[in-house]
């Protein structure tokens, strides 16, 4: 099976090249990039220098998916949707696309966040890909919508609640790694601020918001209000720790809230504790714990942004949607302590 | 002014030492400890190593409270309650507790969360100094109870939301650095373990979730419900960052919605954006923020836990008790990036 | 293949299990520890808890040793000495030990850092498995010493400069993260003293400069000096840095000097600038940098402590001893960032 | 007092503003900032917020200068070369420049690590303001050059040296935090890659040796070679680690070797053990530690880099030049943990 990355250089390009390269059922990977090519993965994405000495090549998406069978779009946001077309129009490649571009059906949903779609048809084509849930109903998709970090440990934290009658829509407090802001070097990422430090960003209006209420809006019917996200900037590296608050009557202990929905999902598990952050990363799985109170209910949800929350996530979609094992290429345990 | 500090080995008892040494009405200031005795402050408190030679004396409070204008106590929770009657009965000491034990004036919450209390009595004749708050109003107090370090910034989050009609209590999501653990090696602050790591803890019950409960009915009405406060240890030593949720109308800004409550506090700083953690370590100052949306409030809230948090707030109502200026000894800048 | 870890619950032993369970030639692994005995790998080593439902049993080497392929010993300093020789004696199982027990074969060097061996003929039997230098040399041991973690990133530095004048012995500057500490907590890895630390600790004796100075004397000759280890505790979970200086003559580049000694080891990788710690996260390789001036010679190491520092290397050396391919199970990307 | 502070927008800007803001000698601080010029201090130096509403100047340093007793030049390099020569010729005022323009006095030393100065001149006029060595000879003096961050780890571990006879010149292994860096962004400061990594850089030549190599030859004879300075990125914010190698020999404990050169320093104190680096933070305070064995020194040295290591040693010595109190604004107990 032949693969190709396109915009390559990027965390969650290197994590997609890392996974892939050890993926049982993949034979080749290109990796294009427009700021990298000609460099070798391994001067780009150090962890990979030990596996191999490919180098990447330029970002000509024509000639890229010429022959792959997947080919994965990590590009900044918009760009996708400007070069998704040829690719799903001249090919028969697999298109997993993990920008924002496709991930919000409802158009005025999406203009609220990011503004006017530049080709509203294409949307259409893609599925939103959150792998835990959607399982084996991606067999046979084409095109799917990787889901954002945060919008993944969003959603598994939402998904038991659908059906329990809740007085409000639920609010989430979630913290990210200083990964999730990308390659670029910028000031809140510098790291005398961003060292030691924590604080809240995106206030009332994180782009996430978005495919969160989509999905919620899915799951709890169409007048259920939108969850809210409340986005924090932690100072560590990797990974997304997410508490969520809902005030509802559940009868039953936090593992039977959650059991019924993940019990069978290769990559969730239910823990005892509220998860260690740490625990999660360097894997595919998201850590999920609940607790029940009279009235109330906290979800608490562990994930690699990186893995869960784009490449590993996206891969599984890939397995899910080409009827491999779901598990294929991501049986990953994770170093600790790390 | 002769200040005591007993139980002075701790962080909290670190900080008060490092801010005594520098408070100008302070002449003299003896610092008892019962693991430390005989040690130099400096081996214990690096920070006052360039200040002072100074030893700890050993634990014998009625010969430490003798002669003292003032006597902090600092020990582990249920200390106070057996050592702290006979400095108040006889001697005319100013005390300032820093323990849970008089903070909680409701027995029956106390005992909800700490068990029986072992002297009722004695918690009616301390005020919960929540210094920012009650200003002026501890002048004259005797004996005062220093709130925790959660239920600092949760209640200058919640106070200015006391007036307002909410449809359900505000939920509190908070994030504390390891410093709070205290000095004692735990596994919770095991290095390996706490590093890149983020783990919610005392789900449905935190401690602090008691002086929170009943600062809120003062502030809110006998039938208001109880805040939530969700805890989390952060991969950081110092400080905390909390942000409140509530769903409520307010129509104004954020700034029309604190400037009412904190404009005239000294140690209460209002931020145009949610406040970064750092920028209030080594500070006594809460740095606060709010957002309004329709039918929704956010409120941030950035302290030095151990400052603001503790040992400077503790001060600052010993100034407030004795009439001294709010901020003797307490101008602090916070040295930056930190 | 069959293996056993014995001391199964340590920091080592959890990297040891993690890739044992990848390991493509092992088909079972057993593991056994005195104070997890019962528990889920996963419990305490949660990196594998995606991977296994295994439990840890007793600590009964023979029962453990009886059928197994390798053994691994994982156990405190001294405790290899008492429960080795069973296994070697009535087993035909390969023992990789990783204490100091069997590091240090001049028994000498050995009671001046660590007293008296209390087995001093057993260590005649062990060869010591620095697996990158010895290569193919290990094929068919039976017993393998692993060396230390500093060790092994000295011994790196140390290799290429055997061949050199040099006017004294060189000295090496390492770093080490708190993961070397192991998983007890202690006050050197209490979490608010060990964050945003640095520290010099062993001064003038850590023990490692014993089989360092072995090495040496038999790779520059009986009668050269010891080298000086200066080691330092990091604000870091995960790795060794190490800087080696030392005053000599070389007529060439850096990788002049490297590239005969390391350029067909599979596990070292000669870079282009010092190299970044954390791209040996995660991995077996050591990334090893030489820098030359006249008559000045610097040596530059970056090594995961946990991986190539202890269970991979570990691993490396059984594959080795055993035929197997070197790098059989080893095949390690590290994730990057971490 | 009248102080201006120029180029008060970097890290050691804002510290010279704050500790400048509480001397007692201080009565009006002006700070002068192109980048900055019109915004608050506060917005920029947080730390500061809670001191004063104060804003940025326009750098025009004429102005600036004019009346001010005291001008600080915190400059990129080469700045202060073309600006200072007016505030010298036509002000009364004490310069104290802290870039490294007037540091090297050898122009052939300054050559070899600068290039060309731009005005020779001018640095004759400079006296290198080591403080702690210097002490009251920089009485009267009317222009100094504070020493760089390294360069005073390094000579305040190479002074008690210099009457040993030393094989070699000694080697220093030194280790920064981030805010070494500056406030500009950049790939080696960006937090996911700076984070848990170590990294030597600028190996064979940091600049810092030329100062480092003019001390040393002033102090142990114009035939002296040159220390070798082996600078390290660390994952932390703040002070400098440096541990200092030397074949040679002492007779006399480590103490013994310290002792005559720093008992008597304000700054300098001699510690038991090699120094934690987080006891300096805050303070001005160097902590130097030795160790001796037959033939072999080492010395270690914790300085908070952004204080000792610029802002904190410049009004140390700002205070010898003017014959105010040495530590006066000096008397800092730094915050702990931190």
């Amino acid at each position: 099976m032949k693969v190709a990355v396109v915009g390559a250089s990027g965390f969650t390009g290197g994590e997609l090249l890392r996974l892939l390269l050890l993926h049982p059922d993949v034979t080749e990977v290109t990796a294009a990039s427009r700021s990298a090519a000609g460099r070798a993965w391994g001067d780009v994405h150090p962890g990979v220098a030990a596996l191999t000495h490919a180098r990447f090549v330029e970002l000509d998406l024509a000639r890229v998916a010429r022959g792959a069978d997947v080919v994965f779009l990590s590009l900044e946001h918009g760009a996708s949707s400007r070069l998704a077309r040829p690719v799903l129009d001249t090919t028969r490649a697999l298109v997993v696309d993990l920008a924002a571009d496709f991930r919000v059906r409802d158009l005025e949903l999406y203009r609220e966040h990011y503004g006017e779609h530049p080709d509203p048809e294409l949307v259409s084509r893609f599925r939103y890909a959150l792998a835990d849930i959607e399982g084996t109903a991606l067999r046979g998709c084409m095109a799917l919508a990787a889901p954002g970090c945060f919008a993944t440990a969003a959603a598994l934290a939402l998904r038991p609640l659908a059906t329990i009658a809740l007085a409000q829509p639920p609010v989430l407090f979630a913290v990210t790694g200083s990964s999730g802001a990308g390659t670029q070097p910028k000031e809140s990422t510098h790291h005398p601020r961003r060292a030691s430090n924590m604080q809240a960003y995106s206030v009332l209006g994180h782009r996430h918001e978005a495919e969160i209420a989509e999905r919620w809006r899915a799951w709890a019917g169409p007048h259920a209000g939108r969850p809210r996200l409340m986005t924090h900037q932690g100072p560590f590296v990797r990974g997304i720790s997410l508490t969520l608050h809902a005030r509802g009557e559940f009868r039953g202990s936090g593992r039977d809230l959650l059991a019924p929905v993940y019990d069978r999902c290769r990559f969730v598990r239910i823990t005892d504790e509220p998860p260690a952050l740490t625990h999660a990363i360097g894997t595919n799985v998201a850590l999920v714990h609940a607790a029940v109170a009279p009235g109330e209910i906290q979800i608490h949800v562990a994930i690699d942004n990186l893995i869960k929350g784009a490449a590993g996530q996206a891969i599984q979609a890939m397995n899910l949607a080409l009827g491999l094992p779901e598990d294929a290429g991501l049986r990953l345990a994770g170093a600790f302590p790390c």
